[in-house]
């Protein structure tokens, strides 16, 4: 058959015709050939596929189109076709033996034609669809082309297919017969890395390190780039910090500092910020020993875990006030409890003197406005008590004034109340930020004490 | 100059000339002339644009190209040909007056088309660039429009244009001298609705509540479809309600149900889960009841409100078990706070009498393995002091084995230590999972006993 074809071609050349006599003897002579050969076996790069549905552009040249429906085989067949080209509709139809569903849009007009694809495409869900731009204007195959993939990332299993030819006869303006084959386009996404490194870096901005990593992993694999493997590692890190799970979080610190350390990335990008990912290494290292020793006076650990605390509640203070108010209670109380650990007490069993209990009964009384004997004084400290045991004791971290706390006891008396610990309160707008500010404030002085800056936040990626 | 092109080319066609004599005339009398229209005032569509960098396919049709570079007017001008256009490139520099850059690539390598233009657009960050398709073989053109729509996710700034022609003459296979114009493609994105539907979906099953009903808002102003308006207010529902913020998530619930009651919105996929909205609108209700009254004995809201933070729990229970521990714990508690007031006491001061204490004590003494008069019962009652005491009661949601309480006690007592209430332990995967067991059976004895099933899971919008 393909030695028949190219006799056929060959024979047509020879007669040095142009224009519509060479048409003619085209369609004669060639052309019913490599109808039959399509039929029976289509050219098709880089495998055949079985589709269930076809949609194609259609210009001038129907034969392309034709080809391009043997070749993909599909049982339904949809046409998009010009005022012009709807001539052609009829040949095309004889040609593949079959009917056609036609759809006409302008030759230029590529919203229409977006639209038209998209209607057949959201028509036949979980079909395999193949759109064919060979036929048409400019215009109406870069609409397809464009229409396809920005459908895919929708609708996964739709592809894109041209006719193309091996050898084009410039002279007739036809490809050399027998050359032809269907060609299933690669996705851009396939090459191009653009976008998942795009999207690894939005997922990492809003703070999604799990997702973030798993695409940087992807990266790794689909680039063969190494350098991935470091903002990977540093998605980790995150990931397992802001869960809280220290231990973990400071095995990737470790590995991704290692990592910086080598030869092969003196020019990563994360390498500038070396500094600061040594620096919160070693916080984390500081949180996990004060973790296992359970030792609340170690001022570094405890730094560091209530900054990390802060920092969350600062993170979903608009989208969840109601969690955020749990790590703000949570970051004020442990800065208390170590406050109180470094005075060599403890906030559950504070064992108070008579004299300890006398000034904290003032001091509680001035705050909440009541007569000092009827301030009842528990065992354990709850955050007020606290805070009027630390300024009996002249701790620095607690020099508010007394109308200051005035200010702040209703939203440090509320803890056990909100709905996330003991109670059903709901914290409202405002007394979220005060909890948030006296928290700040607190943390802030003992930081300053402590000579260290905890710096939680996730370095930059871009 | 117009009128001068239509002569230019009227002269030409009574010349009756095919192929390359037609070309010669054309080169020498009508191509001059469109030259210098377009170097003044090219024919752009929409509107003319000022593009920093353009990139080019080059097939065997230079001209249009030629426009393309003129209309585009791009500082940088890359030109991406094939071993058989190459000859093309000095016509091209010489018409457009300056150098461009060329960058070789098969006339069917797709793949490396892609790679050439994505690292072009990569090195000119910030820039505003143009594709143009217009030249080339269909592969390449349509390898152009997806390489373009595939980037400009990335790159917004990307535009993709060809040049068209409002007539083709079929003979000299040449657009109708005067007829071309460049047209700067419309984005499919601005047309289909797809794929904000699609990323709404997404996000709304990732539980990105607040997202997704950003997404459907957009989608109802680009679509003008009301029925988004439902979707955006059932998102809305659930941000709200998994924020804790159950009265406005109990404000959106009722307008869902309003919307959802209108004749306009009858067929709409949210109405066969009507049913459901309306249970969980019930739901809603009752935990606002309960959060308003602080009445712990009220069933229904109760209920809700433990199957709301069980359901959180559970969602945090892979990525944040810490955080997850804490919802268990306080869907724990609060159940027991329920049971508790069930039987007209108050968790928080039982008053217990001498005999309540003293089977508290054994039963304890069992579970803890102590002996009973080692066992201090302090004036709250903690996680175990509360089974203890509603078994002492008859509450038949605490029916456990001594053997299964042996079991549960360690992390029962853990409570206080955990990271988030008030210690910092971080619960382990298997404390983790015994708490989740415990707390649900618990509440499942409670809702089979009150007849209730509280559904809090979002319904599918799909």
């Amino acid at each position: 058959m393909k030695q028949k074809i190219q006799q056929a071609w060959q024979n047509l050349k020879t007669q040095e015709l142009e224009g519509a006599k060479a048409q003619e003897l085209y369609n004669q002579t060639v052309w019913p050939l490599l109808l039959e050969l399509w039929r029976r076996e289509p050219h098709v790069y880089p495998l055949r596929e079985q589709f269930d549905v076809s949609i194609h552009t259609l210009g001038t040249s129907p034969e392309a189109t034709t080809l391009a429906a043997l070749g993909l085989g599909a049982g339904e067949v949809y046409v998009l076709h010009t005022p012009e080209s709807k001539r052609y509709l009829e040949q095309l139809q004889r040609d593949l033996g079959r009917s056609v569903y036609p759809i006409e849009i302008g030759k230029s007009d590529v919203t229409r034609l977006y639209q038209a694809v998209g209607e057949q495409v959201r028509k036949h869900p979980g079909k395999k669809i193949a759109l064919d731009l060979t036929s048409g204007t400019k215009a109406m195959s870069a609409g397809m082309a464009a229409a396809g993939y920005f459908l895919q990332r929708v609708y996964p299993n739709l592809r894109v297919a041209y006719v193309d030819n091996e050898a084009f006869d410039a002279t007739l303006r036809k490809p050399v017969a027998g050359t032809e084959r269907l060609i299933l386009l690669p996705n851009p996404h396939e090459v191009l890395g653009d976008l998942d490194e795009h999207l690894a870096q939005e997922l990492y901005d809003a703070r999604e390190f799990g997702k973030a990593a798993e695409r940087f992993v992807s990266l790794r694999r689909k680039t063969g780039q190494g350098g991935f493997d470091l903002h990977a590692t540093a998605c980790e890190m995150y990931k397992y910090w802001y869960a809280l799970d220290f231990e973990t979080a400071l095995s990737n610190a470790r590995r991704l500092l290692e990592f910086i350390g080598q030869d092969a990335y003196r020019n990563h990008f994360l390498v500038r910020h070396a500094g600061r990912l040594k620096e919160q290494k070693e916080g984390l290292e500081a949180i996990v020993t004060l973790l296992r020793s359970q030792n609340l006076s170690e001022t570094k650990g405890a730094l560091w875990l209530t900054a990390s605390l802060i920092q969350l509640g600062n993170e979903r203070r608009e989208r969840q006030p109601v969690l955020a108010a749990l790590y703000y209670y949570r970051s004020l109380e442990l800065i208390l409890q170590h406050r109180v650990a470094r005075q060599g007490r403890d906030a559950d069993s504070p064992n108070l003197s008579e004299d300890e209990q006398q000034s904290m009964r003032q001091y509680l009384g001035r705050w909440l406005g009541e007569k000092p004997e009827n301030i009842r004084i528990s065992g354990k400290l709850g955050l007020l008590e606290a805070v009027a045991l630390l300024r009996h004791l002249g701790d620095s971290s607690v020099g508010f004034s007394d109308s200051d706390m005035q200010g702040y006891q209703g939203v440090l008396k509320g803890r056990n109340k909100s709905l996330l610990i003991h109670g059903l309160q709901v914290s409202k707008r405002g007394e979220l930020e005060k909890l948030r500010e006296f928290s700040r404030k607190l943390y802030q002085k003992a930081q300053e004490e402590a000579g260290l800056n905890p710096a939680v936040e996730p370095v930059s990626l871009s």
